[in-house]
């Protein structure tokens, strides 16, 4: 009876680091182009991946930390400003640009490039190699902190679109609980005048990013902004309802949401 | 009179060439990254754009022809199979995966590559610096040749879904015209059994492309087919209705469709 107990709790743990070793990992090759998986993420070819692959840790610390990043936000903020520039308006007040927070305004990667975190660093488990899992809890304390700088290249195309007659609704998945911090976080950073910052409600909790956010720019159609572009570093931020005449995804090849 | 009418044309000329010369370059940093300028094209954050800038020409020819091109392709194709594999599938004959025709199955890498087409390679007009612009023409006559090899991967992915249940059914702008040439060309390279091939008549000659290919999409969806997949290398195949439970897009930073 004890050794059938042990095949079967060996046969689970199997089966269980099996399945959850390499979530994002396709059948083919063994050496993994970090590249082409970034590519694959940033075109919403992969999605709902839990962690960066082992075999990329490295590469998407180096990448997030040397110029390549920086030059990839700014390109994003040029488009973004190019387009928002060459758009003939309607000469009233409801010209909107919506903004994501977390990873679009506001920079996460120091908490990312932790060395506790590092970008989903290798954890010896059971299974031996399984990549570190988002932990909330964690993200939270450090989010309390207010410490988080601007993504490169946004805080200029914020101020640009301001200046050229947009108004800026800010859109994020983070608690509402955390309103005074992240105004505080904003400020220090010089991301002023918005029209709208809107958090999530703990009535909100369980909704998708997707699902939330498409209700709150329902929501703005509603109270009458016409919602000209819309930044963002997540696809649920770009897809959906109303989503922007025109989208803008900003690089993250840190985590998906 | 004459001093006059100088002025006027020299005026026009400098005026045209300010607007034309480089469509898709921003307006921030003289050392244009190219790097960032392909991932701003692959995530649609910049549209319709004419030629390759001039500055990437060179890059964009080294990275459609070396090994990384082939990889990211190869990328897409794992990621949609890897997807198509564990999708829940409804057992009937009615599961669809949809496949864009040029630079999504068969490449026109090589006519691209050609030397005097090279990427869009400077001209030398009077406005000095302009792009080769494309040229129907000389394509269609590349396009009658039938000698387009395979995208990387995609020969297999295609194999592969149709050995897992999916009926394949290819979309193309490319015109009705070249129907025969195209069945010819795409037999030789080992695509067969497709359940349909839709080209572009000449009634629907100015349609934009996505309007197109919306609407043949809604034909099959009324024919009763189910749209699980659908892969192209323009963003035009994989936005509006009907586009499919899951895109995947192919790079290609030749040209945008």
């Amino acid at each position: 009876m004890k050794v059938l107990l042990l095949f079967f709790f060996l046969a689970t743990i199997i089966a269980t680091c099996q399945g959850a070793s390499h979530p994002v990992v396709g059948h083919h090759k063994p050496g993994f182009n970090c590249l082409s998986w970034r590519l694959t993420v940033e075109t919403n070819n992969i999605r709902d991946w839990a962690v960066v692959p082992q075999a990329c840790v490295s590469y998407v610390g180096h990448y997030m930390l040397d110029y390549q990043y920086r030059e990839d936000a700014q390109a994003v903020a040029d488009a973004a400003y190019n387009y928002a520039k060459s758009t003939p308006l309607i000469k009233d007040f409801r010209n909107t640009w919506i903004f994501d927070l977390g990873d679009t305004v506001l920079s996460s990667l120091p908490y990312y490039a932790q060395p506790d975190i590092a970008f989903g660093k290798i954890v010896v488990n059971i299974c031996l190699l399984i990549g570190t899992k988002y932990n909330s809890t964690k993200f939270a304390i450090w989010e309390m902190k207010g410490i988080a700088p601007a993504v490169p290249g946004i805080l200029d195309l914020y101020r640009k679109l301001q200046s050229i007659g947009y108004k800026i609704v800010i859109i994020s998945g983070r608690s509402e609980s955390l309103r005074a911090v992240t105004i505080k976080n904003l400020k220090n950073l010089g991301f002023t005048n918005w029209e709208k910052l809107i958090l999530k409600q703990t009535s909100a909790k369980g909704t998708t990013s997707l699902v939330f956010k498409e209700k709150k720019r329902n929501e703005l159609i509603g109270q009458g902004y016409r919602i000209i572009g819309n930044v963002g570093d997540q696809w649920s931020d770009l897809l959906g309802e109303h989503a922007g005449y025109r989208t803008f995804k900003v690089p993250n090849p840190m985590y998906y949401d």
